[in-house]
């Protein structure tokens, strides 16, 4: 069973049982309305060893720090601020009281540059590899709230910055090539935290979420959820490099987002204005073909064989 | 270092950082206050093949209810009412379809029986054993929480059941008796999820937690928080067998408590009418000796070299 067809099989199961107030499985993350126009947001983001990251390919401030950062990113892809996280990390006996502090100390200095408290947790010991779980809680005002279902027809489709450098950095890494700028990228992702929150407030961005299994996985998400097609241009997509690792690519945390059309320009100004640099329009929301996306490349249909990138 | 001393290096390196109005880490729970006299409550808990469980020792089913079941319990013993879940999990690749569907209808059991939603989570491959990760989520009234701290010279402590038949279990699973009564309760914990709603509904309960380390080691914690001593009545305590595995004992996941003295006679009677079998006094709090614990065998002090089951 992949991935999803496993998520989609639990939420059909426990569909029956009562939601407490949650609006859960299908975002980034699950909301909680807390009153006074106010909600709390709530994401978990595991990473093992061998699957996530190599002991010997990262340091371990490097994977304290892309811990916490992947969890960030699924909140400020619905457009929250991240307030708090519970850190469960099971050791095995091979890493020792340095690695830790230096895991740590990574996993602070994120949580210090984006004012996240670590509220809880729980360590164990490990008969194999290192495990890190993450639950990241944010805040956000109800009105301010990006879902996967609101994108519709006509809508811009945007993308928050370049794409693809991660899966070219995992490619050198797999290949021992630790020490290229994109294995660091790969290494150190930068998630639009900061970002994600200030298209929150931005109502002319309808529908959005972050880029973990690349644009022709996580766009179809967004259609699904919408009952939307879309047409993209190859052409427009910021590619670090090589166009398929841009659109298939796993492990960028940049953002994806739907922007009412006449508002898009504007939006792009005043997205580089705050922030330097450039957002991306790369295809428009249709209302027929729903599901699914139709490539150009220079306004002629191609039909590539991309999928996203696979975790599981 | 142990798994107190590394949390309390992680308490003390974060505490400079920004609260977000949570009260962290040093109770069962974190607590964030959320208006009109509520709060929610946030725990995680791992669960790791071969340090927490045996795959050949337990069944999905057991496995999936207890991942859920250690977690609620750190919600019942502040007070707390369970209302939803993030269920993080890693697979390896000899776990079938059946098997995860096995482990689900476990951990459904259970939020069924407790009217918990699941809201989140991740699922991964893992490169060696299961890894369970759960994040619970409760909510309680401002004044029915109930923290580490509050208890009171001269207050009743009180244990909410039966102890050590957990650690009995645990040496028969280990000796390859699977199928004696005791492995069945280390398998199937039954933790007091309900009975720690109430008592926290109950203003003469002044300090509460679970046991999942034995009440020599987690009666410290109470201790410790709240500057105080104990004097603890070895022969008054509840074993299910032997004296050692009640006091030192792992995962019993049942509530120790303290208690205004002129009202434990009285909340006795109460528990016992609601659920139908009782709580059981074994010390006092005092003044003096604050973190230690002073034991008695029929009034005698003794000197035991009793410690808490370790984990880490």
């Amino acid at each position: 069973m992949s991935e999803f067809g496993f998520i989609a099989s639990i939420a059909e199961s426990f569909a029956s049982l009562p939601s407490n107030g949650f609006e859960g499985i299908g975002d980034d993350c699950a909301v909680l309305p807390v009153g006074n126009g106010e909600s709390l947001l709530f994401t978990s983001d595991m990473l093992n060893e061998g699957v996530h990251f190599l002991r010997h390919a990262a340091s371990p401030a490097e994977i304290g720090a892309k811990s916490l950062m992947v969890n960030l990113s699924d909140i400020a892809a619905m457009g929250g601020r991240p307030v708090a996280t519970l850190l469960s990390i099971a050791l095995p006996a091979d890493v020792g009281e340095d690695w830790v502090a230096e895991f740590m100390r990574g996993y602070r200095d994120v949580a210090e540059r984006f004012g996240v408290a670590l509220v809880g947790g729980d360590t164990t010991r490990s008969q194999s590899g290192v495990v890190v779980d993450v639950t990241a809680i944010g805040r956000a005002a109800d009105d301010c709230i990006k879902r996967r279902r609101d994108a519709r027809a006509g809508d811009v489709i945007m993308v928050g910055d370049l794409l693809g450098a991660s899966a070219e950095g995992l490619r050198d890494i797999l290949a021992g090539r630790l020490d290229t700028a994109t294995a660091d990228v790969h290494r150190n992702p930068q998630a639009q935290i900061c970002e994600g929150e200030w298209l929150g407030r931005q109502r002319c961005v309808h529908a959005m979420m972050d880029i973990s299994d690349g644009v022709a996985s996580d766009l179809v998400h967004i259609l699904r959820a919408s009952a939307v097609g879309a047409v993209v241009e190859t052409t427009h997509i910021p590619a670090y490099a090589e166009l398929e690792n841009a659109v298939c690519g796993g492990e960028d945390y940049k953002l994806l987002f739907t922007v009412a059309a006449d508002l898009a320009d504007d939006l792009r100004l005043r997205f580089e204005k705050e922030f330097g640099y450039p957002i991306f329009p790369i295809g428009r929301i249709t209302a027929d073909n729903a599901g699914t996306i139709s490539w150009l490349r220079s306004g002629e249909q191609i039909y590539p064989s991309w999928h996203g990138f696979t975790h599981f």
